[in-house]
């Protein structure tokens, strides 16, 4: 048995390195979806930022990111201590000693699992802020974010801090990662403001349309393929029938929480604009996603279908209202991530059992807070030190020339 | 040994599951594809198709169209019963129990893995409709193939219907997926015409190139890749010897089959029109993929890459073909999918004892008058209630703009 | 445990078959940079040359290149005999008799794996003749590369060859596969000499801007996901504590090597030009990848970010100093894989005890020399006989429309 005991482990792993891949297959994801939506002057910077973003994100989650979200002792509080890096791995004998408490998958592939999801709160910032803010100060935000704003309250809820004893319920991060995200991005988009031109004096509000649609849609499909990962993967464990079965409805769910996210808010638009509306029907695809993260266990695959719909028409109607208040969010990320990733935060009691309305409403309350407060502080240092916004010259002009030096489609736009 | 039931039927899980996350790619693939292949003016609008009709295709086979391929019960027949919606779960227990009618695999999983060769078969059908038909006429029967045309038939095969019983053998689909997509298509576009100007009135035939071939290039590589999982899952368990190595030869045959297409379609091409033309190099890639999908296996890799090789030079005479008999195709469906998936199951019986040419012929006659059937009833209802066609001054400015109120590529093609 | 030894056989084919896949899909990562990279005249060809290429390669590596590489016999030699094809398949007696050496993995997954490796070793040489080399002429070197001087040096290392004996190390192919792809690149660049206008007599460098960075951007995260089966998968095994533990391992350093690469790349960029450079920023994170691949899996993350840090400072160097020399390398090429792939297999001593400079050296040199070496004859064979490069008028025109007869953004670039 000691030799099943080994295979189970490196099923267990592989299951989790696969997963963690398709995770960080969402960095390409995010990259094309807000390449694709921004105006080509401003694309060479936020294909910049992305990929950036990514490197440190993986770095300072390797520095102090993980030590202090999953400190191994003090379970329970607010307060973190620091671990050590990413610790040490498995012996042979400790996983075929056997038991409950015998480790069942490499710490190397949990740690590989869990630095694709910070970067993944990350990118969700990117889109926020694109066309207008600093790419060096946007860099340096994304320092503080992804080794201390995020892994604390990853370790409020999936550390063992004080979310998860107080009954919080949230999967795979509709709460940790997507509210996350977007309570960062409104702090940014707070102070920055809005890109020129884009809200008239006049009450009016200008589109700004995307440069490249085809991108936007790549980069949505590639972020609903590694959303298998990312909800797949959460279910930490595939080996035994109970999981292998759990891990499938999750499969099943997260596809029919997309699909039903598309197909209303097509509807959606098609009843508010009178039109197909190819970026809500993306917007919506994204916030089924969203929505059916924090539970794609316990629903049947028509719940899941019907939690997505309702994500899908809500961030239509977020789209706009966030527009009508002024808060100039290129990518609709606040929408995405923040609206619909509260939303699936309340729907998780509807079907899970473990879950109450009020735990879920603390839980997202104390992200918001701190998530946002914190940011507010270092997006304000940031702005106090170096500034955080070009200038209206440079916005003109395009953030690809003057932070980057070059163009994203130099033939295309007939500028030369 | 239970616990290694347990473990293996979690392997057998997990292998659908990945092969299912690779086939629900494709549909990327198709999106890229296709937006590549069609002019900029039609870019949003094939874009809102693909995303919308994978959602479509996912809602309905949850609904219906699961229940009506897989009943369960009735086998062999031409009628399915109607099953529940997606059935059950497996328990531990029956997995653990031994024998050889024990479950191996999670049933969401074979749900999972199913409902995205649903949206695969309607994929095909939007490249061959584009640039011309109205896109809610598109998406309603999106909803009666998904829910209906295409489960039927996949009942007569992989629901141990009537075409099962006889002998038909078509491993991962050239007829069941490919071919119907074809059929449907090809339904469509009789009714439909040929895109203005395509064809003039002196037998001229007038190339409409599609406007961005990196994006057709990446669609097709996506296709390739998620082809692993088409075929390479359709062997249904990999958790022993035997099957493991089945997978494996499928993964190579199936390699090999799009690289004897790629090389076989460059090579005639370079024949028939002088140039090393891509669009044909694509072509070749698909066709040898589909030729080789009615059967992986029993091929060598070298019987694969001459299986491929011939569907990839049917392919360019199949495309002059169809151009001549006026049938506009503007993304080359119906010769990739129809025309070659017919040469993939003829192909059968050169490798595959078990196959005759027999009842390959009835299972793609069968196919093709059903599916061909059905759609043309149901795109004449279409056409006659809410019309196919968008109008002339429509078709002229795009159907971007006056379906979706958006252009693809808003700078670059300096109409501002 | 007969059936034990049969789960553990079919994990191991799958996890090789999964890492396969991602390797394959690297062949769409090098496309979509090349074609990202390139003026958009040259745009299609590219294209071509790289899906032609990755068929060649696949059909060439079966009909005569494995069989070079894996004789089989003959171990620690110079020249390989020639083995049979793909060899048989491991029959269920062999597997479960148990021993060490006991067949663990399918021989067709191992083809797989390795068929896809030949072909990344092509895709590398693409882009540094890019814009100017005929297509035909290089597709015939694409036939000797991956049919026979590729096998050659891979029997010397991975085959058992007398690099294998003389203690050289390389992992996942920084020599093997990295240095020889740039090797046969620089010994095609030599020949070819640079694009008309890149160089100006006076001393100037002419910067020829890529036409679509989105699109080189989304190839290098292609590339950064493919690398976790590039890596990942040649550990050969996962099936057991020891080598899961080592599989995760190889996942995280191959993301901080990447994420080193990028972050080291962005800033010595920032103090050598000024500004963020995104074109640098995707040399880095391959660099980083690179310069990992000797050896993935004795560092720590720590470590490996490092060493990726390292190359991707190197290749910025590299890349400027290439231009000094006047090397034309539209695709950076030959500094990604050549300069930081030689920095790779020297860095291996560093972590891995069982490395020594001596024969890394010996390495080095050895592929250098017989790839070099044998593309400078096939090029100059090549060359003599129906000519490198394509006239100068057909350069201004670019090799879109001479070569392949389209364009690749007909819509978008003003021309017609």
């Amino acid at each position: 048995m000691e030799n099943l005991a080994q295979v189970s482990y490196a099923l267990d792993t592989f299951y989790f390195l696969m997963s963690g891949a398709l995770v960080m297959w969402m960095a390409a994801g995010f990259s094309m979806l807000e390449a694709g939506l921004v105006r080509s002057k401003n694309t060479v910077e936020i294909l910049t930022k992305n990929i950036a973003l990514f490197a440190i994100a993986c770095t300072m989650y390797l520095l102090c990111g993980y030590a202090i979200m999953y400190p191994g002792a003090n379970e329970g509080g607010i307060l973190p201590v620091l671990g050590t890096l990413i610790g040490g791995e498995n012996s042979v004998e400790a996983v075929t000693a056997g038991g409950d408490d015998a480790p069942y998958y490499s710490l190397r592939s949990d740690f590989f699992f869990q630095v694709v999801f910070v970067a993944t709160a990350m990118s969700i910032v990117s889109g926020a802020v694109a066309e207008r803010m600093k790419l060096w100060s946007f860099l340096l935000f994304a320092v503080f974010m992804t080794g201390f704003i995020y892994p604390v309250q990853g370790f409020w809820k999936w550390g063992g801090g004080f979310l998860n004893e107080a009954g919080f319920q949230d999967f795979a991060g509709s709460g940790v990662v997507h509210l996350a995200g977007a309570s960062a991005a409104l702090a940014g988009v707070l102070l920055l403001g809005a890109r020129k031109g884009k809200y008239g004096k006049d009450g009016s509000i200008n589109p700004m349309p995307g440069a490249n649609l085809p991108l936007a849609t790549l980069g949505t499909f590639i972020l609903w393929l590694g959303w298998f990962g990312f909800n797949g993967g959460s279910q930490l464990k595939i080996s035994d029938v109970e999981n292998a079965n759990a891990v499938a409805q999750i499969f099943v769910n997260t596809n029919a929480g997309a699909a039903g996210g598309v197909i209303a808010a097509l509807i959606v638009a098609r009843l508010l604009f009178g039109k197909a509306d190819l970026t809500m029907a993306l917007n919506g695809a994204l916030a089924g996603l969203v929505a059916i993260t924090a539970e794609p266990l316990t629903p049947t695959a028509l719940a899941a279908t019907l939690i997505g719909a309702v994500g899908g028409s809500l961030v239509v109607f977020a789209i706009v209202a966030l527009d009508k208040l002024r808060l100039d969010d290129p990518a609709g990320a606040i929408s995405v991530h923040g609206i619909v990733g509260i939303w699936g935060l309340l729907a998780v009691p509807l079907t899970n059992g473990d879950a109450t309305l009020g735990a879920q409403l603390l839980g997202i309350a104390s992200i918001f807070a701190w998530v946002f407060g914190a940011s507010l502080v270092v997006w304000g240092v940031v702005k106090a030190v170096i500034g955080l916004r070009i200038t209206e010259e440079e916005e003109y002009e395009g953030a690809d020339i003057t932070e980057c030096g070059m163009e994203a489609y130099p033939e295309f736009t007939g500028k030369q």
